[in-house]
């Protein structure tokens, strides 16, 4: 357990803090020269993915670089449906995407039968590892994507950013979409309950692409399994802190509000003062800075890095956060100063 | 002129009318087997553009075969930049791209001295075409993407869709990327003047790219960019209602709040009825049925615009449209019944 006075998690109590808690959103990456140097020892990037010894490693890299507040597991937000037997690949300039997708509706219920965490003990030996190095001296963030976000991938055939087929299932196989989003509730619930058995201090839930479904079902097809996760995680570990990354969630920012979280993390889209005044004093907020301003001068990073902190009246409950992951071409260095600028303008 | 009892214009003017209009984004499209037709006889997708007896023929298509309130010239949304010298250009599996896209911030002010204008006399030939066919009968839409969406494509390398290179300007050359906005807004209220003197009865903005925005610069590089437009042609023209598609506008409703629009078209994420309650009852509205639910069964397809129509409480103002344009690989016959729809729903 990290000592009662970190940041991090006090702003996920909406207690004051010394500072603003920051981390970032892929922030053990391609960017980093260290990372890239694991990665080519690995020689792909799913070997990385599978080889504790080399995953404690790349989670650990940035915490020893930066002065950061927490780390995340070094882990990929389609493990799940790769421990299905989907098969998770990945090509060169392509998205992440499956061989095995899932092209007919009526395979939907045999996915209830499989047991994914049974293939993931790679994922429980990283923690662990990760653990005994940090010696409770950092938070640690374990995570998985949303179901309607695992669904975007699972669904239909190939590499392919639109995730057509699963927007088409809204309207072809309304009740297996459904179906399959409830299984995926279940599996996702019990991989981030074995995350926590396994020593993770905070929860977060990926919903990268929720920000694609329609308003008539984003409640049905986002929010409703996301709840569905969160109330199986906090079943067994009520005091176990949770984070949802909502992207894209734009115009429906009232329908998290009765969510069990204890944090919304936000895209760089939206602006984090109105959804405070919108959603209240009590649920933490992550963001946002736009992660291309890292392609500015120091002295444009320092102006977005002071704007964001002025336009929040009060610091408490916040945690600075990138809108998205740093992009793997960005200058390291840049990084670092990034997060010195967030401690100078924000420490009390 | 359309005849003054068109439902259309009665709804651009907040005017009760007979019924509610329908016209779908890329009506004039692939998913009619006449327009493959014509598109096989042209040879490929720039002649077809660039023919106005063809261009003519495929803007009339789909007002023959459906019952539709409008129609909307065949045109793309980066002719501009292609007659600024860019080259428009289009590869099979990708989107589109310019040849020659801007790659140095230097190279800014002489976009300036160009006049696109002068080479889009295919474009005035396609309108006269079309309105000596349609004969007033129904009104016809103008258009021309906004100055953020063309700078999306016109800055950076080759075919892709993630516009990182216009994202990155935002922070590292922020004044020549508002000097660019600034040429474009000059140039595309040039040619929305043209096409007005042309005959187009409406004119409309596609904003498709400026949901990529953070939000610290929505309000500068999406909005205010199209405002210059609109004061342009609205100094010549007053009384031509415009449009705005505002995509991906998701939080930002407010920042349309003051633009001088007759009418703002919105994508399926948003909630019209939500939208009005926030912009009042002066606005008109366009949208926003999701464009998958084409792939559904006829009764799904009336399922959903029942939810759609009832979830207004007045259809005042309101017009019916796709949240995005019809994607090629529809069925037209889906088609039809979804207009069909829309007329037994709403007829008063």
């Amino acid at each position: 357990m990290p000592s009662p006075s970190d940041p991090f998690r006090d702003a996920l109590a909406y207690k004051p803090s010394l500072r603003t808690p920051v981390w970032l959103m892929r922030q053990a990456g391609r960017y980093l020269p260290e990372y890239r140097a694991i990665r080519a020892q690995a020689g792909d990037f799913l070997t990385l993915l599978k080889t504790p010894k080399l995953a404690v490693e790349v989670t650990l890299q940035p915490i020893r670089r930066f002065d950061l507040d927490a780390a995340i597991l070094f882990s990929d937000i389609l493990t799940i449906p790769d421990a299905m037997g989907l098969e998770l690949c990945f090509e060169p300039g392509e998205g992440p995407y499956f061989k095995h997708p899932i092209k007919n509706p009526r395979n939907i219920e045999q996915l209830a039968a499989c047991a994914p965490v049974e293939h993931l003990e790679y994922v429980w030996s990283t923690i662990h590892g990760v653990k005994s190095e940090i010696m409770g001296h950092k938070p640690l963030i374990g995570f998985s994507a949303s179901p309607w976000t695992l669904a975007c991938y699972m669904i239909g055939e190939g590499p392919r950013r639109d995730f057509e087929d699963a927007l088409c299932w809204l309207y072809q196989y309304p009740t297996e979409l459904s179906q399959l989003l409830s299984i995926l509730a279940q599996h996702i619930g019990d991989y981030l309950i074995h995350q926590i058995d396994s020593g993770v201090d905070v929860a977060m839930l990926f919903d990268s692409w929720g920000g694609i479904l329609p308003s008539t079902h984003y409640g049905a097809c986002a929010i409703e399994p996301v709840r569905q996760v969160l109330n199986r995680v906090q079943a067994v570990h009520p005091d176990i802190p949770t984070i949802l990354f909502a992207r894209g969630i734009g115009s429906r920012m009232e329908m998290v509000r009765n969510l069990p979280i204890r944090c919304l993390a936000l895209d760089s889209t939206v602006d984090l003062s109105l959804t405070r005044q919108l959603l209240g004093n009590s649920l933490a907020l992550q963001g946002n800075l736009d992660p291309h301003v890292l392609y500015g001068t120091h002295e444009e990073i320092s102006k977005q890095v002071h704007t964001l902190i002025q336009s929040m009246d009060d610091l408490t409950g916040f945690i600075f956060n990138l809108g998205h992951g740093i992009r793997p071409d960005v200058d390291f260095k840049n990084v670092g100063f990034l997060i010195d600028c967030v401690h100078q303008e924000t420490r009390s």
